[in-house]
């Protein structure tokens, strides 16, 4: 899938202003195709139409810039693109609905060609088809410095079958699906490479056998199979967000609004193997990665623990621990039966990083 | 309402790293309460959720960026947050419905404290409760540079009622509310002043007597009240826009999307005397400020030629010509009884200022 996205075609250089801000929306958006029947009217007016009927309407948005969210030296822009969109979806599946439509704001510098937001647009269209989902509209501006990319997701779900962070009760079990920390060592691995071959061309980063991590960083899903399978089993879990601030952030948000405490188990944390010996090879803290590196995109969500055999007999998830009484606090249990005590660190970005 | 405003208190400057991403977040939405039946779960989820019932639901979006789309030199924080949430719904009011709801994500960089941004959010909540519109949720992360602001606004229509671009057929008469290039003749005003007085402290610019030109630029509104009116009579019109382009730009939108061409009479557009001294004492010409000059958030529309006394006994609304055979082209007739073909200028910041 890596391989796909990045055959770009980097040959040609169109300059945006030779298209005008409308001419380069038209350009971009020529191709759209409206595949969902709530989608009245997309782009080409002052706002686009949506008729959800007797289902609830779900809204989500996220605001990515350029030296904040995505560095461009290593992040191909269609990849960017994709994973713009995918992040949004995945906040809707999170609510056990299903993503429908997406809005596109873009802020370009004149640093960008036409050629450019073609692959930007290519990725973020490959997620609306492989998740079916209608790009309705958006607005495209200049921008002084870097590249910004508002994404706004509309989705839909039944009444009673949405899913809020506040729904965790006591002795409910705590499942996570996928792996944890890949996408961080993902991360850590670019950053390396960029830093070590900075300004050397033509250079082949060490990448092989890392795949995995480089695809999670880069190109990560949204677990829209999760919400599939557990909706075919009747499953409708009690509170789930998805993981995209890391484990103990995520945890802490659900424990607080659904007021409870947890007890997880680190040796019932998923991590991937390549994970664990990229930790090993930075000398790393394999756990604070699982628990605090974010950008996983997987699901973490409770259900009541009558349903233990439903959940265990489920590919793809796993029981991590149990919800609590407020008065125990929020801890994890280390291998050799230590308690340590969650604390939201994610990623600060207003703190760390400017 | 522009001195109201202006009451900002200055005094403290609260670092946003001492509260943190999250504790921003819930510090600057503390006070929002929901006001509308269709908003079902606001901020703190991993989505919103609405429920439009019958109703469609409506979407736009819009971004903008310091230093392209606004300039921090001369516009409040709190006038900015204002104008953001309005000219949102202004789209909405456009398309013949009611906005509802927005999301609202900010890129802020270290050079604002908390209390910028209580300001920026005081304009938005202001702007909210005028409108009867629930702030629903958002993103806050850090920025290298300036300032973004992603606002997307929610609204909801009755299917027979919403207003689309192309629906303008021949004979139509071509209606416009308000008047013109005020709103870009107080940003020439604002421009000239910065420009003057760069550096000097405690000065204090001549505003007087312009002060319509300045909150047009400012502090603009939203034509709710022309949508209700044209509701009381029963006046659906066949097509719809808001001019945030300049009516050049916005009117050659709808005759491309209704396939028609147009005549507007040059004596007939809505121009306010302040502005039209202060394109005198600019040497500017004031039929381009109105025709191109944007930002007036003003709606342009058309109606049946049979709804001419209708709309004649409607105050503030201007008929300025009518829809023509496409053949025909698009074009203004001079006071003197020339035709000047019209162009799409507006405000092409791809091309201008970048």
């Amino acid at each position: 899938m890596l391989t796909q996205l990045n055959k770009m075609e980097e040959f040609k250089r169109t300059e945006i202003a030779s298209l005008g801000e409308f001419g380069l929306i038209d350009h971009l958006t020529k191709h759209v195709e409206v595949k969902n029947n709530s989608t009245l009217k997309g782009i080409g007016d002052d706002a686009a139409v949506l008729d959800y009927k007797e289902k609830q309407v779900l809204v989500t948005t996220d605001l990515l810039l350029e030296g904040i969210h995505f560095d461009l030296t290593y992040v191909p822009l269609k990849h960017l693109g994709y994973k713009s969109a995918v992040v949004n979806f995945s906040d809707i599946y999170a609510m056990n609905g299903q993503p429908k439509q997406i809005t596109v704001s873009l802020g370009i510098s004149k640093r960008f060609s036409v050629e450019d937001l073609e692959q930007l647009y290519a990725g973020i269209q490959l997620a609306c088809d492989v998740y079916h989902v209608d790009l309705i509209g958006g607005d495209t501006s200049a921008s002084l410095t870097g590249l910004a990319i508002s994404i706004t997701c509309i989705g839909e779900a039944n009444k009673e079958k949405i899913v809020y962070r506040n729904g965790a009760k006591e002795n409910d079990l705590i499942c996570v699906s996928g792996d944890l920390g890949a996408a961080y060592m993902g991360l850590q691995l670019l950053e390396r490479e960029k830093k070590v071959f900075a300004g050397e061309k033509n250079f082949q980063p060490a990448f092989e056998g890392r795949e995995y991590l480089l695809e999670r960083q880069l190109k990560p899903e949204a677990r829209k199979d999760i919400i599939k399978e557990l909706a075919k089993r009747n499953i409708v879990p009690t509170a789930m967000m998805d993981i995209s601030d890391g484990l103990s952030s995520e945890l802490l948000h659900i424990c607080k609004q659904s007021h409870t405490g947890c007890r997880i188990y680190e040796e019932r944390i998923p991590i991937d193997y390549q994970t664990a010996v990229m930790a090993e090879e930075f000398n790393m803290s394999l756990i604070t990665a699982a628990l605090n590196g974010g950008e996983d995109y997987e699901l973490l969500f409770t259900v009541p623990l009558a349903k233990h055999d439903d959940i265990s007999a489920l590919p793809g998830i796993r029981i991590i621990g149990h919800i609590t009484a407020p008065s125990l606090g929020a801890y994890m249990i280390t291998r050799d039966g230590a308690e340590i005590e969650l604390k939201a660190q994610g990623w600060n970005s207003l703190n760390e990083e400017n």
